[in-house]
Protein backbone atom coordinates (compact mmCIF):
# COMPACT_ATOMS: atom_id res chain seq x y z
CA UNK A 1 0.00 0.00 0.00
CA UNK A 2 2.12 3.09 -1.48
CA UNK A 3 -0.52 5.68 0.00
CA UNK A 4 -2.35 5.65 2.74
CA UNK A 5 -5.56 8.03 3.11
CA UNK A 6 -7.96 8.99 6.45
CA UNK A 7 -10.81 11.18 5.34
CA UNK A 8 -13.04 13.17 8.03
CA UNK A 9 -15.09 16.32 9.32
CA UNK A 10 -13.97 18.82 11.38
CA UNK A 11 -15.84 19.64 14.25
CA UNK A 12 -16.56 23.11 16.36
CA UNK A 13 -16.01 20.35 19.56
CA UNK A 14 -12.23 20.20 17.88
CA UNK A 15 -10.93 23.40 16.87
CA UNK A 16 -9.27 26.54 18.80
CA UNK A 17 -10.15 30.35 19.27
CA UNK A 18 -9.24 31.16 15.84
CA UNK A 19 -11.85 28.20 14.81
CA UNK A 20 -9.48 26.20 13.29
CA UNK A 21 -7.38 22.92 14.05
CA UNK A 22 -5.27 23.41 17.13
CA UNK A 23 -1.25 23.06 16.20
CA UNK A 24 -1.43 19.95 18.52
CA UNK A 25 -4.26 18.17 17.15
CA UNK A 26 -2.17 18.75 13.43
CA UNK A 27 0.66 16.58 14.65
CA UNK A 28 -1.05 14.38 16.56
CA UNK A 29 -3.50 13.57 13.54
CA UNK A 30 -0.43 13.16 11.44
CA UNK A 31 1.35 11.01 14.32
CA UNK A 32 -1.93 8.88 14.17
CA UNK A 33 -2.13 8.43 10.38
CA UNK A 34 1.69 7.21 10.12
CA UNK A 35 0.79 4.52 12.59
CA UNK A 36 -2.66 3.62 10.71
CA UNK A 37 -0.35 3.47 7.75
CA UNK A 38 1.94 1.43 9.93
CA UNK A 39 -0.78 -1.24 11.09
CA UNK A 40 -2.04 -1.44 7.41
CA UNK A 41 1.37 -2.85 6.21
CA UNK A 42 2.43 -4.73 8.78
CA UNK A 43 4.74 -2.75 10.65
CA UNK A 44 2.83 -1.49 13.30
CA UNK A 45 3.52 -1.36 16.94
CA UNK A 46 2.26 -5.11 17.37
CA UNK A 47 4.65 -6.57 15.14
CA UNK A 48 7.63 -3.91 15.76
CA UNK A 49 7.38 -5.40 19.61
CA UNK A 50 7.60 -8.92 18.40
CA UNK A 51 11.37 -8.09 16.75
CA UNK A 52 11.65 -6.14 20.07
CA UNK A 53 11.69 -2.36 18.64
CA UNK A 54 9.52 0.81 18.51
CA UNK A 55 9.15 3.41 16.33
CA UNK A 56 10.33 6.85 17.14
CA UNK A 57 9.51 9.93 15.32
CA UNK A 58 12.88 12.22 15.47
CA UNK A 59 11.86 15.26 13.41
CA UNK A 60 8.64 16.76 11.78
CA UNK A 61 8.23 19.65 9.55
CA UNK A 62 5.02 20.83 8.86
CA UNK A 63 3.76 23.62 6.07
CA UNK A 64 0.63 25.21 6.55
CA UNK A 65 -0.62 27.23 3.45
CA UNK A 66 -4.05 27.75 4.78
CA UNK A 67 -5.06 26.15 8.46
CA UNK A 68 -7.84 23.85 8.55
CA UNK A 69 -10.97 25.45 9.14
CA UNK A 70 -14.16 24.26 10.90
CA UNK A 71 -17.45 22.25 9.81
CA UNK A 72 -14.65 21.46 6.54
CA UNK A 73 -13.79 18.32 5.25
CA UNK A 74 -10.64 16.84 4.56
CA UNK A 75 -8.18 14.23 3.37
CA UNK A 76 -5.05 13.26 5.25
CA UNK A 77 -2.73 11.18 2.48
CA UNK A 78 0.84 9.71 3.55
CA UNK A 79 3.31 7.49 1.88
CA UNK A 80 6.71 6.95 2.77
CA UNK A 81 9.61 8.71 0.96
CA UNK A 82 12.79 6.45 1.63
CA UNK A 83 14.46 4.24 3.99
CA UNK A 84 18.18 3.36 5.28
CA UNK A 85 19.68 1.28 8.14
CA UNK A 86 18.61 4.37 10.83
CA UNK A 87 16.30 6.28 9.14
CA UNK A 88 13.07 6.23 7.09
CA UNK A 89 11.17 9.48 5.57
CA UNK A 90 7.22 9.68 5.43
CA UNK A 91 5.76 12.62 3.69
CA UNK A 92 2.06 13.73 4.33
CA UNK A 93 -0.57 15.89 2.06
CA UNK A 94 -3.77 17.01 3.36
CA UNK A 95 -6.47 18.10 1.01
CA UNK A 96 -9.50 20.06 1.04
CA UNK A 97 -12.15 17.48 -0.20
CA UNK A 98 -14.71 20.53 -1.49
CA UNK A 99 -11.64 22.19 -3.49
CA UNK A 100 -9.32 19.03 -4.21
CA UNK A 101 -6.62 21.78 -3.12
CA UNK A 102 -3.97 20.22 -1.00
CA UNK A 103 -3.16 23.06 1.83
CA UNK A 104 -1.03 21.14 4.56
CA UNK A 105 2.22 18.97 3.42
CA UNK A 106 4.72 17.69 6.13
CA UNK A 107 7.67 15.31 5.91
CA UNK A 108 8.49 13.02 9.37
CA UNK A 109 11.63 11.31 10.32
CA UNK A 110 11.19 7.90 11.96
CA UNK A 111 13.74 5.84 13.41
CA UNK A 112 13.13 2.23 15.24
CA UNK A 113 14.80 1.50 18.83
CA UNK A 114 15.49 -1.61 20.45
CA UNK A 115 13.47 -1.29 23.70
CA UNK A 116 16.46 -2.79 25.38
CA UNK A 117 19.53 -1.67 24.27
CA UNK A 118 17.39 1.96 23.40
CA UNK A 119 20.30 2.04 20.23
CA UNK A 120 18.88 2.14 16.72
CA UNK A 121 17.69 -0.87 15.09
CA UNK A 122 18.37 -1.35 11.06
CA UNK A 123 15.00 -0.75 9.25
CA UNK A 124 16.09 -2.74 5.80
CA UNK A 125 15.04 -5.78 7.48
CA UNK A 126 11.38 -4.81 7.33
CA UNK A 127 10.57 -6.11 3.98
CA UNK A 128 7.26 -5.00 3.86
CA UNK A 129 8.13 -1.31 3.93
CA UNK A 130 10.95 -1.48 1.61
CA UNK A 131 7.90 -2.63 -0.58
CA UNK A 132 5.84 0.26 0.15
CA UNK A 133 8.01 2.87 -0.42
CA UNK A 134 6.30 5.23 -3.05
CA UNK A 135 9.55 7.90 -3.47
CA UNK A 136 7.38 10.85 -3.99
CA UNK A 137 9.58 13.88 -2.77
CA UNK A 138 8.36 16.12 -0.12
CA UNK A 139 7.96 19.72 -2.01
CA UNK A 140 9.18 22.23 0.22
CA UNK A 141 12.34 22.51 2.83
CA UNK A 142 12.59 19.19 4.83
CA UNK A 143 14.51 21.89 7.63
CA UNK A 144 18.00 21.83 8.71
CA UNK A 145 19.12 21.21 12.22
CA UNK A 146 17.61 22.93 15.74
CA UNK A 147 20.08 24.56 17.32
CA UNK A 148 19.11 24.62 21.65
CA UNK A 149 18.26 28.64 22.53
CA UNK A 150 20.84 30.01 24.60
CA UNK A 151 19.44 33.87 24.08
CA UNK A 152 15.88 33.21 25.18
CA UNK A 153 13.36 36.35 25.63
CA UNK A 154 10.90 34.45 26.93
CA UNK A 155 10.57 31.61 29.90
CA UNK A 156 8.07 29.52 31.09
CA UNK A 157 7.86 26.43 34.04
CA UNK A 158 5.68 23.79 33.75
CA UNK A 159 5.16 20.58 36.10
CA UNK A 160 4.25 17.75 34.13
CA UNK A 161 1.15 16.17 35.74
CA UNK A 162 -1.02 12.81 35.55
CA UNK A 163 -3.17 14.16 32.40
CA UNK A 164 -0.18 14.86 30.31
CA UNK A 165 1.53 11.07 30.72
CA UNK A 166 0.92 8.64 27.90
CA UNK A 167 0.71 5.03 27.30
CA UNK A 168 4.75 4.40 27.59
CA UNK A 169 4.67 6.64 30.88
CA UNK A 170 6.28 9.70 28.43
CA UNK A 171 4.56 13.33 28.50
CA UNK A 172 2.49 13.09 25.41
CA UNK A 173 3.45 15.09 22.21
CA UNK A 174 0.35 16.85 22.52
CA UNK A 175 1.80 18.47 25.75
CA UNK A 176 5.10 19.23 24.16
CA UNK A 177 3.40 21.38 21.08
CA UNK A 178 0.95 23.22 23.71
CA UNK A 179 3.80 24.38 25.89
CA UNK A 180 5.06 26.03 22.51
CA UNK A 181 2.03 27.30 21.60
CA UNK A 182 1.67 28.80 25.01
CA UNK A 183 4.63 31.08 24.67
CA UNK A 184 2.41 33.49 22.72
CA UNK A 185 -0.77 35.57 23.59
CA UNK A 186 -4.00 34.48 22.50
CA UNK A 187 -3.72 38.01 20.21
CA UNK A 188 -0.70 37.07 18.25
CA UNK A 189 -2.78 34.37 16.85
CA UNK A 190 -5.28 36.50 16.50
CA UNK A 191 -3.52 38.67 14.04
CA UNK A 192 -1.40 35.60 12.48
CA UNK A 193 -1.51 32.12 11.89
CA UNK A 194 1.35 29.80 11.91
CA UNK A 195 2.79 28.91 8.25
CA UNK A 196 5.35 26.31 9.28
CA UNK A 197 6.10 24.26 12.32
CA UNK A 198 9.49 22.12 12.85
CA UNK A 199 10.36 19.98 15.66
CA UNK A 200 12.90 17.77 16.92
CA UNK A 201 12.25 15.28 19.13
CA UNK A 202 15.33 14.76 22.14
CA UNK A 203 14.56 13.43 25.18
CA UNK A 204 11.24 11.47 26.35
CA UNK A 205 9.91 13.62 29.52
CA UNK A 206 8.29 11.83 32.78
CA UNK A 207 5.78 12.56 35.28
CA UNK A 208 6.73 15.37 37.79
CA UNK A 209 9.26 16.39 35.99
CA UNK A 210 9.48 20.38 36.16
CA UNK A 211 10.31 21.26 31.61
CA UNK A 212 11.44 25.30 31.41
CA UNK A 213 10.01 26.82 28.18
CA UNK A 214 12.64 29.20 26.61
CA UNK A 215 12.24 30.82 23.04
CA UNK A 216 13.99 34.00 21.20
CA UNK A 217 13.18 35.58 18.01
CA UNK A 218 15.41 33.19 15.30
CA UNK A 219 18.03 35.80 13.84
CA UNK A 220 15.89 38.87 14.91
CA UNK A 221 13.37 37.86 12.89
CA UNK A 222 10.02 39.30 13.99
CA UNK A 223 8.07 36.15 12.61
CA UNK A 224 10.16 33.12 13.35
CA UNK A 225 10.79 31.48 16.84
CA UNK A 226 13.26 29.19 18.22
CA UNK A 227 12.10 27.58 21.25
CA UNK A 228 13.19 24.81 23.62
CA UNK A 229 11.69 22.51 25.86
CA UNK A 230 13.88 21.54 28.36
CA UNK A 231 14.06 19.16 32.09
CA UNK A 232 17.39 19.71 34.54
CA UNK A 233 19.20 21.39 31.17
CA UNK A 234 18.67 18.39 28.78
CA UNK A 235 16.62 19.61 25.66
CA UNK A 236 13.39 17.40 25.36
CA UNK A 237 12.28 19.27 22.05
CA UNK A 238 13.26 22.03 20.06
CA UNK A 239 11.15 23.69 17.06
CA UNK A 240 10.59 26.49 15.30
CA UNK A 241 7.74 27.88 14.49
CA UNK A 242 6.61 30.52 11.81
CA UNK A 243 4.03 33.04 11.84
CA UNK A 244 2.34 34.82 9.07
CA UNK A 245 0.38 37.70 9.49
CA UNK A 246 -3.60 36.88 8.45
CA UNK B 1 -34.59 9.19 17.21
CA UNK B 2 -35.17 7.61 20.46
CA UNK B 3 -31.56 6.63 20.75
CA UNK B 4 -28.15 7.14 18.93
CA UNK B 5 -25.03 5.29 19.19
CA UNK B 6 -21.83 5.53 18.26
CA UNK B 7 -19.09 2.79 18.29
CA UNK B 8 -15.42 3.68 18.31
CA UNK B 9 -12.01 1.64 18.69
CA UNK B 10 -9.78 3.52 21.80
CA UNK B 11 -6.18 3.06 20.31
CA UNK B 12 -3.23 3.46 22.18
CA UNK B 13 -2.31 7.08 21.23
CA UNK B 14 -5.39 7.85 23.24
CA UNK B 15 -4.88 6.01 26.43
CA UNK B 16 -3.11 7.27 29.65
CA UNK B 17 -0.32 5.19 32.10
CA UNK B 18 -2.78 2.95 33.14
CA UNK B 19 -3.68 2.17 29.86
CA UNK B 20 -7.52 3.05 29.98
CA UNK B 21 -9.57 6.11 28.28
CA UNK B 22 -8.70 9.69 30.37
CA UNK B 23 -11.48 10.97 32.41
CA UNK B 24 -10.92 14.12 30.25
CA UNK B 25 -11.60 12.08 26.99
CA UNK B 26 -14.37 10.18 28.17
CA UNK B 27 -15.92 13.71 29.40
CA UNK B 28 -15.99 14.69 25.84
CA UNK B 29 -16.88 11.71 24.17
CA UNK B 30 -20.14 11.75 26.66
CA UNK B 31 -20.57 15.55 25.09
CA UNK B 32 -20.04 14.81 21.84
CA UNK B 33 -22.24 12.00 21.52
CA UNK B 34 -25.18 14.51 22.79
CA UNK B 35 -23.98 17.01 20.12
CA UNK B 36 -24.29 13.98 17.49
CA UNK B 37 -27.97 12.95 18.68
CA UNK B 38 -28.91 16.49 18.95
CA UNK B 39 -27.54 17.13 15.20
CA UNK B 40 -29.40 13.73 14.36
CA UNK B 41 -32.71 15.08 15.49
CA UNK B 42 -32.33 18.53 14.09
CA UNK B 43 -31.85 20.13 17.60
CA UNK B 44 -28.10 21.01 17.13
CA UNK B 45 -25.56 24.05 17.65
CA UNK B 46 -26.92 25.62 13.85
CA UNK B 47 -30.61 25.28 14.67
CA UNK B 48 -30.33 26.27 18.19
CA UNK B 49 -28.51 29.47 16.83
CA UNK B 50 -31.08 30.34 14.26
CA UNK B 51 -33.43 31.01 17.52
CA UNK B 52 -30.67 32.75 19.09
CA UNK B 53 -30.36 30.15 22.04
CA UNK B 54 -27.60 27.83 22.93
CA UNK B 55 -26.82 24.34 24.75
CA UNK B 56 -25.35 24.57 28.23
CA UNK B 57 -23.71 21.33 30.27
CA UNK B 58 -25.31 22.31 33.86
CA UNK B 59 -24.53 18.37 35.29
CA UNK B 60 -22.73 15.37 34.84
CA UNK B 61 -22.75 12.27 37.14
CA UNK B 62 -20.57 9.20 35.54
CA UNK B 63 -20.60 5.85 37.11
CA UNK B 64 -17.61 3.78 35.98
CA UNK B 65 -18.01 0.23 37.13
CA UNK B 66 -15.09 -1.02 34.78
CA UNK B 67 -12.57 1.55 32.86
CA UNK B 68 -12.40 2.07 28.82
CA UNK B 69 -9.10 -0.02 28.30
CA UNK B 70 -6.61 -0.02 25.33
CA UNK B 71 -7.33 -1.93 22.23
CA UNK B 72 -11.16 -2.55 23.05
CA UNK B 73 -14.64 -1.35 20.80
CA UNK B 74 -16.99 0.34 22.87
CA UNK B 75 -20.32 1.37 22.01
CA UNK B 76 -21.95 4.47 23.63
CA UNK B 77 -25.73 4.77 23.37
CA UNK B 78 -27.69 8.31 24.64
CA UNK B 79 -30.89 9.23 25.45
CA UNK B 80 -33.75 12.06 26.57
CA UNK B 81 -34.83 10.81 29.20
CA UNK B 82 -37.29 14.08 29.57
CA UNK B 83 -37.22 17.92 29.39
CA UNK B 84 -39.26 20.42 31.24
CA UNK B 85 -39.40 24.65 30.91
CA UNK B 86 -35.61 24.56 31.92
CA UNK B 87 -34.07 21.63 32.14
CA UNK B 88 -33.80 18.44 29.79
CA UNK B 89 -32.16 15.02 31.06
CA UNK B 90 -29.76 13.19 29.18
CA UNK B 91 -28.64 9.71 29.88
CA UNK B 92 -25.66 7.45 28.43
CA UNK B 93 -24.37 4.09 28.58
CA UNK B 94 -21.23 2.60 27.53
CA UNK B 95 -20.83 -1.41 26.11
CA UNK B 96 -18.03 -3.15 25.56
CA UNK B 97 -18.90 -4.57 22.73
CA UNK B 98 -17.24 -8.05 22.57
CA UNK B 99 -18.92 -8.91 25.84
CA UNK B 100 -22.13 -7.14 25.85
CA UNK B 101 -21.94 -5.93 29.06
CA UNK B 102 -22.79 -2.48 30.17
CA UNK B 103 -19.80 -0.78 31.98
CA UNK B 104 -20.19 2.99 32.32
CA UNK B 105 -23.32 4.44 32.79
CA UNK B 106 -23.75 8.63 32.74
CA UNK B 107 -26.67 11.25 33.66
CA UNK B 108 -26.45 14.70 32.63
CA UNK B 109 -28.97 17.96 32.80
CA UNK B 110 -28.53 20.48 29.73
CA UNK B 111 -30.03 24.03 29.80
CA UNK B 112 -30.72 25.97 26.54
CA UNK B 113 -29.39 29.84 27.14
CA UNK B 114 -30.53 32.84 25.59
CA UNK B 115 -27.25 34.17 23.69
CA UNK B 116 -28.33 38.15 24.05
CA UNK B 117 -30.06 37.58 27.48
CA UNK B 118 -27.97 34.27 29.35
CA UNK B 119 -31.49 33.89 30.79
CA UNK B 120 -32.46 30.49 30.22
CA UNK B 121 -34.96 29.19 26.93
CA UNK B 122 -38.08 27.30 26.91
CA UNK B 123 -37.07 23.80 25.84
CA UNK B 124 -40.82 22.63 25.44
CA UNK B 125 -40.93 24.45 22.14
CA UNK B 126 -38.88 22.25 20.63
CA UNK B 127 -40.74 19.54 19.22
CA UNK B 128 -38.60 17.31 18.05
CA UNK B 129 -37.04 16.90 21.33
CA UNK B 130 -40.20 16.00 22.84
CA UNK B 131 -40.73 13.71 20.28
CA UNK B 132 -37.58 11.76 20.56
CA UNK B 133 -37.84 11.32 24.34
CA UNK B 134 -37.01 7.52 25.49
CA UNK B 135 -37.79 7.46 29.37
CA UNK B 136 -35.50 5.17 30.35
CA UNK B 137 -34.34 6.51 33.86
CA UNK B 138 -31.03 6.52 34.97
CA UNK B 139 -30.55 3.20 36.78
CA UNK B 140 -28.35 5.07 40.06
CA UNK B 141 -27.88 8.38 41.74
CA UNK B 142 -28.27 11.60 39.40
CA UNK B 143 -26.32 13.24 42.49
CA UNK B 144 -26.92 16.03 44.76
CA UNK B 145 -25.99 19.46 45.06
CA UNK B 146 -22.38 20.63 44.96
CA UNK B 147 -20.98 23.31 47.18
CA UNK B 148 -18.04 25.06 47.37
CA UNK B 149 -15.04 23.68 49.14
CA UNK B 150 -13.96 25.69 51.81
CA UNK B 151 -11.69 23.42 54.30
CA UNK B 152 -9.46 22.34 50.99
CA UNK B 153 -6.22 19.92 52.34
CA UNK B 154 -4.66 20.92 48.62
CA UNK B 155 -4.58 23.77 46.28
CA UNK B 156 -3.00 24.41 42.91
CA UNK B 157 -2.72 27.26 40.62
CA UNK B 158 -2.54 27.89 36.92
CA UNK B 159 -3.11 30.11 34.41
CA UNK B 160 -5.32 29.79 31.43
CA UNK B 161 -3.34 29.90 28.03
CA UNK B 162 -3.63 29.72 24.65
CA UNK B 163 -4.00 25.47 23.90
CA UNK B 164 -7.03 25.91 26.78
CA UNK B 165 -9.12 27.81 24.78
CA UNK B 166 -12.01 26.41 22.72
CA UNK B 167 -14.39 28.12 19.73
CA UNK B 168 -16.21 30.04 22.17
CA UNK B 169 -12.94 31.31 23.69
CA UNK B 170 -14.02 29.81 27.15
CA UNK B 171 -11.73 26.91 28.36
CA UNK B 172 -12.54 23.99 27.19
CA UNK B 173 -13.95 21.02 29.21
CA UNK B 174 -11.04 18.72 29.23
CA UNK B 175 -9.21 21.63 30.81
CA UNK B 176 -11.55 21.81 34.03
CA UNK B 177 -11.01 18.15 33.69
CA UNK B 178 -7.34 17.87 33.72
CA UNK B 179 -7.15 20.52 36.45
CA UNK B 180 -9.29 18.33 39.03
CA UNK B 181 -7.51 15.04 37.95
CA UNK B 182 -4.19 16.48 38.19
CA UNK B 183 -4.66 16.94 42.06
CA UNK B 184 -3.62 13.68 42.69
CA UNK B 185 -0.26 11.57 41.30
CA UNK B 186 0.57 9.33 38.96
CA UNK B 187 0.66 6.27 41.63
CA UNK B 188 -2.70 7.37 43.20
CA UNK B 189 -4.05 6.02 39.86
CA UNK B 190 -2.00 3.19 39.25
CA UNK B 191 -3.02 1.79 42.95
CA UNK B 192 -7.12 3.38 42.19
CA UNK B 193 -9.31 3.93 39.46
CA UNK B 194 -12.50 6.51 39.31
CA UNK B 195 -15.51 4.84 39.83
CA UNK B 196 -17.87 7.85 39.88
CA UNK B 197 -16.82 11.46 38.74
CA UNK B 198 -19.60 14.40 39.23
CA UNK B 199 -19.56 18.02 37.99
CA UNK B 200 -21.65 21.14 38.43
CA UNK B 201 -20.20 23.38 35.60
CA UNK B 202 -21.07 27.31 37.14
CA UNK B 203 -18.77 29.80 35.34
CA UNK B 204 -17.06 29.78 31.50
CA UNK B 205 -13.80 30.59 32.67
CA UNK B 206 -11.58 32.79 29.96
CA UNK B 207 -8.37 33.32 28.03
CA UNK B 208 -5.33 34.48 30.87
CA UNK B 209 -7.56 34.13 34.02
CA UNK B 210 -5.77 32.58 37.30
CA UNK B 211 -7.20 29.70 38.21
CA UNK B 212 -7.19 28.07 41.47
CA UNK B 213 -8.13 24.05 42.18
CA UNK B 214 -8.66 22.79 45.80
CA UNK B 215 -9.75 19.88 47.33
CA UNK B 216 -10.57 18.46 50.12
CA UNK B 217 -11.95 14.58 51.38
CA UNK B 218 -15.62 14.63 51.30
CA UNK B 219 -16.81 14.31 54.91
CA UNK B 220 -13.17 12.23 56.04
CA UNK B 221 -13.51 10.08 53.57
CA UNK B 222 -10.40 8.62 52.01
CA UNK B 223 -11.42 7.54 48.65
CA UNK B 224 -14.60 10.51 47.89
CA UNK B 225 -13.20 14.19 47.23
CA UNK B 226 -14.99 17.20 47.01
CA UNK B 227 -12.75 19.18 44.22
CA UNK B 228 -13.81 23.37 43.24
CA UNK B 229 -12.49 25.57 40.45
CA UNK B 230 -11.97 29.12 40.84
CA UNK B 231 -11.46 31.99 39.31
CA UNK B 232 -11.75 35.35 41.64
CA UNK B 233 -13.16 33.45 44.43
CA UNK B 234 -16.09 32.66 41.61
CA UNK B 235 -16.48 28.54 41.01
CA UNK B 236 -15.95 27.60 37.64
CA UNK B 237 -16.37 24.01 38.69
CA UNK B 238 -17.68 21.87 41.27
CA UNK B 239 -16.97 18.49 41.81
CA UNK B 240 -16.80 15.69 43.14
CA UNK B 241 -14.28 12.24 42.59
CA UNK B 242 -14.51 8.76 43.56
CA UNK B 243 -11.77 6.49 43.97
CA UNK B 244 -11.96 2.60 43.97
CA UNK B 245 -8.68 0.47 44.90
CA UNK B 246 -7.87 -1.64 42.35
Amino acid sequence: MKLYSHEFYLTAAEVNAQREMPLSRLVTLIIDTATGHANAIGIGFDRMISYGISWVLSRLTIDIQRPLSVNHVYRIDTWIENLNRMFSDRNFEIIDVETGEAIVWAHSTWMAINMETRRPSDLTMLTEMTDSINGRPYPYDKGGKLLPVTDETEEKTYRFAVSDIDVNRHVTTRRYIDLIVDQWSLDRFDANRVSRFEIAFKREARYDELSRTVSAPHEGSPEVFDVMIEVNTAPCALARIYFTQR
